[in-house]
């Protein structure tokens, strides 16, 4: 093993350590689409996301440190937000979170009832990283980076660990990209355990960054945030830290991109065929299963589907549809 | 223990020996709504239900049988269809399911695809009792009754073995109640390896025979079979073996009811807060939680949800009602 992986997976055993009491081991799941088909339902972890493996990582290595900081700041308003609330209650420490005004209320509200202080007022998409570094200066809070953070990234590997534990003859491992910081945690610690497993990243077509990153090997930056159903991989390019695992390294195995389309009939399918309210982010691996994209590995494949706090209107429209779309087909 | 816990809890153990390649050890999940509140996810289930455990019980138990009859049939339109077609096609035993001609094309179509011959002509509800002897009668094929038999109630019983395994300090089980297979395989394990257990059934308002026949011990018989949301529970009474464990062994600690409305509400939640896709008989047992009805118990509570099989149509609309209800909130 490379002195890279080594010193990462030794980062990722600690994160697994660190934050073992706080998150939890989520099972692994069985399909009835397919024998070799298995799925890591991360929806099942507290805040609903695999967000609380890198954001307890975070605040508790923050709270190890000599010099802890007085708090912690962060712009988001999606599942970082709530899963750096409640790991900052957690770790006794302050959160301020930046959260867009035109953010859905519900996760607002989500946020502040896990005791973080939000502000939403002048928050916009154009000048949040401006209004980040001023709070940040302002109050002397340290930022946590929803991805491109060594912590929040070896949090985040630590449920490939459990994947490989649970599953020992695994093939491949699934998984959405938007920032990368799941998928670089994800690469690191596979590769180092087992350098045969496919290390696969899925992303919508919407939002193919990271497939023309891949494809190109040089960082590719939308001109603006995506529009996609998969709102939770909206960032505009991976981080430079994905970019070194995925590029620099050669740690991930494939990219593959699936339509608005195929993302909402595999949420459908995740609720009438695997019984799991996921996020149409949570079904990205799904989709790109479903729709026959995935390379071919050596031993069964695991997705790992990332969360379940789906906009229950949305999901409400995706179920009504693919009702009438079942009507027709039978 | 008394004997016949014993015959019993032997009778259980015999299944899951019998069924463990068959069935999955649904995994006991912890939740964000209580620390002490656990669900065990029978929705994980191959078809979709936990009535794969009795129907592969009695499979099983027919195979083995020293004159096995030449196939199975059955009337149902529900998760017991898919769970016989399935273990008779498993068993290598024909499968003839009568499902009244009004039902679901998709539960038609999902039983005919595991295998079951089904025949829909001229069934309706009046008269399946009737055309199900004069099936048996014809083919010499054995009736496998959804929750009145020994060796359903027997395999039904093995998730509360499980339950205790997994969760040895459990306080209370809950489940739902229609026919009640599950309800008695449940108090028959639970009762026998540790009698402090509360074992509590959960069912509709709308369909209040089990809470009848629990408070005056005279079987309860429904006129008609009712009409509630929670279509896996419309039996007209309990079966004469659930009377038995329930009133004349004393076996079950609480039958509490729920409204339609919280049935809704409960199968909502159980998307947005536990993030599993069940059908509404599947969440009962969370529907009491919510209520705040359930006795209490001294240790944690594990919700047996048992199915996922949602009409879509149905479930969009609650989600979508539910979606309207937050926004008033907020």
């Amino acid at each position: 093993m490379s002195d890279y992986l080594q010193h990462h997976l030794a980062e990722i055993r600690r994160a697994q350590q660190r934050i073992e009491s706080y998150v939890r081991r989520t099972p692994l799941l069985p399909t009835d689409l397919d024998p070799a088909l298995y799925t890591k339902p991360e929806c099942f972890q507290p805040t609903g996301s695999f967000k609380v493996r890198g954001a307890f990582n975070a605040l508790l290595s923050l709270r190890e440190s000599p010099n802890p900081p007085p708090g912690v700041v962060a712009v988001s308003s999606g599942n970082h937000a709530q899963a750096l609330a409640l790991a900052a209650r957690t770790a006794g420490l302050p959160a301020l979170i930046l959260i867009p005004e035109d953010a859905n209320p519900a996760k607002i509200a989500g946020t502040r009832a896990l005791g973080a202080e939000v502000i939403t007022a002048g928050i916009t998409f154009a000048n949040r990283e401006e209004r980040l570094r001023e709070a940040a200066a302002d109050r002397g809070y340290r930022v946590v980076h929803p991805f491109d953070d060594w912590d929040v990234i070896h949090g985040a590997g630590t449920a490939a660990l459990e994947v490989v534990a649970q599953l020992p003859e695994v093939g491949a491992l699934v998984v959405p990209v938007g920032g990368g910081g799941l998928l670089s945690g994800s690469a690191l610690a596979a590769k180092a355990l087992r350098p045969d497993i496919k290390v696969i990243a899925v992303e919508p077509e919407q939002a193919a960054d990271a497939a023309a990153t891949f494809s190109s090997r040089e960082l590719n930056v939308l001109p603006t945030s995506p529009t996609t159903i998969a709102d939770g991989v909206r960032s505009v390019s991976v981080g430079q830290r994905t970019f070194e695992v995925m590029v620099e390294h050669g740690l991930v195995d494939a990219v593959v991109t699936v339509s608005e389309e195929e993302i909402a009939a595999a949420t459908a399918t995740a609720w009438q065929r695997l019984k799991l309210a996921l996020e149409p982010t949570g079904a990205l691996p799904l989709a790109g299963w479903l729709a026959g994209r995935l390379p071919s590995a050596g031993g069964p494949t695991v997705l790992l589907l990332t969360g379940g706090n789906a906009d229950l209107k949305v999901v409400a429209r995706l179920l009504a549809d693919a009702s009438r779309q079942g009507r027709d087909d039978s």
